[in-house]
């Protein structure tokens, strides 16, 4: 086997010039392993939110046209004129998808030949494809007993969750908000504080979502689309003494009420007055952007201690000391099959993903609807 | 003169319960100085928008209305019912007003005994009064030859403009943004950065702040109010290389356009595409808020390396290396009546700033037409 250059067939996703998304599946070779690295044979990656919004664009799914079949297929779709603009820098580049993924690793380098054979969680991107070479560094082997498709999600999710606590200490706060916290994610968060007994307010924004995460055992739910939102967020950041927050909304003026109620919680305490606001440093962290509109910040609510920026798991994890690094992937080698597991809806192969109504109902995330691409089966040509 | 306790009249502000501002002189005694502390007799101190804010707040100087005469007068004017709520913090509160002045040493601590009799700048609030005792790391002597009056505002803007800079190099940019540009502050910074040959890009709101700055030498100006201004800003931004900006304007979305041209410029030179945007670090800072309306975001536009925040000065100042503070106060009793001189409009004292009619003039304050107030003069009882 390790005398063979692999092929792989995977999915690429482009936006051409003339406005249209094109998907189609595209054979490569992989070069040799260095002696750190591995190639693996792809068994399961899963769609998250963050893979189906590369896969799909603003795509307009609705004018899905499919030619040709097997490995051959390609599916092409119309993006709104309007929608070009913010699409520029990806224009007319093939861009492979998928952000982690399980399989069996099949070839390694001199280093890892004890991995071949053995079950792995891989990320880095690309992951929908049948062959995938990584640096071991972005592997984590499964533990015996753990079937390979319950290791396609346990790196993103458990490793963000994880890193978000670790900012959390690192920056001196002692209890968190999280919002769109019915995600896969949030779920994962909830159980993570709970173990932990970090205080976690849970922002979601359906009542069946409060409930679910309330059945959970969530302490501490709110929900955006109760009359009373604002009275109720205020009362648990103050039950938590929450003074950061990590934000996958976004849009609208979600933000900006959690860092007033964070001024307020902070102003109650405070003796006198001053005109600066309160000493309390208030960050919240954007990670993702589940609501498009403009964020609305008031910043007159939240005094002069306040910050908000981006955060990127994948910025985090290249600047976590090697010994935080090594042991929260312990921990969720550990607990892969309880704290850290994910559901999911349903298996496709990557022909199955390039049939128009397999996208549609894709497109149509749920909560908790997550699905599984197995990229090695069912690539007739 | 160092047997008695000083007494001292100075201007206090009050948003009452009722919803008036009260505006009155009270008097009250100074303690005897600590061996590092001096009391100064003020001879003058400038009325910075700062200053004025909270002087006025937001009350409705059209109703204003005055009772009594010399020490005794009060003022009162009505706050509009709907911006109550946003001074909750301060209501019954009687506060004093000043952020910096210069004056005369009248007496001192032991250790600061050889200042008796000089002049010094003087900062820390409450600077409104005709007696203010300090403790000396918050005064600075005025060189011989500087007459007291031009040594009212050398303080707040000059330290403020120094440590822009001090945070420009100590997170790694090479050349700011500034909006608000022709304030004095303004006009400062753009002598600084003239001086040390760093890129700055002025942002102005009219175009006769835009001719002023040019003749001052001003080399990247450009103005909100120009149809082109955010093609104007990108290419300023691609011409300097500025990574970060501090934002007096705060309101609307000159911020936003700022994050954004930036993250263009980054990705002009970007190999490939990254659904992240650019690696490279963008940072505004909100350090006013000339602009009432809430601040909009459009994140998407900035990729996942931004952050934005609020910046103070007050913050800044307690957490600059000693020795970098030493040199910053070296370079502003060199430069004193050159870089770091600030003009000013007219005279006044306590009693004429209680008229009504001086009020709302210096509440129409309008770029370079600061006053500065004598609180040692006319309070005859």
């Amino acid at each position: 086997m390790s005398d063979r250059i692999h092929q792989t067939t995977g999915l690429r996703t482009e936006v051409r010039q003339d406005g249209h998304l094109q998907l189609s599946l595209e054979t490569s070779e992989i070069e040799r392993p260095a002696p750190d690295e591995i190639i693996v044979e792809m068994a399961a990656a899963p769609l998250h939110p963050a893979d189906i919004s590369l896969l799909l664009g603003p795509a307009d799914l609705s004018s899905t046209v499919a030619i040709g079949h097997g490995v051959q297929r390609t599916l092409s779709a119309t993006i709104a004129p309007e929608r070009m603009a913010g699409l520029a820098t990806r224009v007319g580049k093939s861009l492979s998808v998928g952000n982690e993924g399980s399989g069996v690793v099949v070839e390694a380098g001199q280093a890892q030949k004890h991995l071949v054979g053995k079950n792995v969680a891989v990320m880095g991107g690309g992951m929908l494809t049948q062959y995938r070479k990584v640096p071991i560094s972005d592997a984590l082997p499964l533990p015996d007993g753990v079937p390979v498709t319950s290791g396609a999600a346990v790196l993103i999710n458990p490793l963000t969750a994880l890193a978000m606590l670790e900012t959390m200490r690192d920056e001196g706060h002692t209890a968190l908000v999280h919002t769109a916290a019915a995600s896969s994610l949030g779920q994962m968060l909830n159980r993570i504080c709970l173990e932990d007994g970090v205080g976690l307010v849970n922002v979601v924004r359906r009542p069946e979502q409060a409930q679910m995460l309330r059945q959970q055992g969530a302490r501490h739910v709110c929900d955006s689309s109760s009359p009373d939102f604002v009275a109720e967020l205020s009362a648990l950041i103050a039950e938590t003494g929450a003074t950061l927050a990590f934000d996958a909304v976004s849009g609208g003026s979600l933000a900006s009420q959690i860092l007033a109620a964070m001024e307020r919680n902070a102003l109650a305490s405070l003796h006198g007055y001053s005109r600066y606001g309160s000493k309390v440093r208030k960050q919240i962290y954007f990670y993702g952007g589940m609501d498009s509109r403009p964020t609305e910040l008031n910043l007159w609510a939240y005094g002069m201690t306040w910050s908000a920026g981006s955060w990127l798991i994948f910025d985090q994890l290249p600047q976590m000391a090697p010994e935080r690094s090594v042991s929260l992937r312990e921990r969720i080698s550990r607990d892969m099959l309880t704290t850290f597991a994910c559901d999911f809806a349903g298996e496709l192969s990557l022909s199955e993903l390039l049939d128009p109504e397999n996208l549609k109902r894709i497109a149509a995330r749920s909560t908790g609807q997550k699905y599984l691409i197995n990229p090695s089966i069912g690539l007739e040509r």
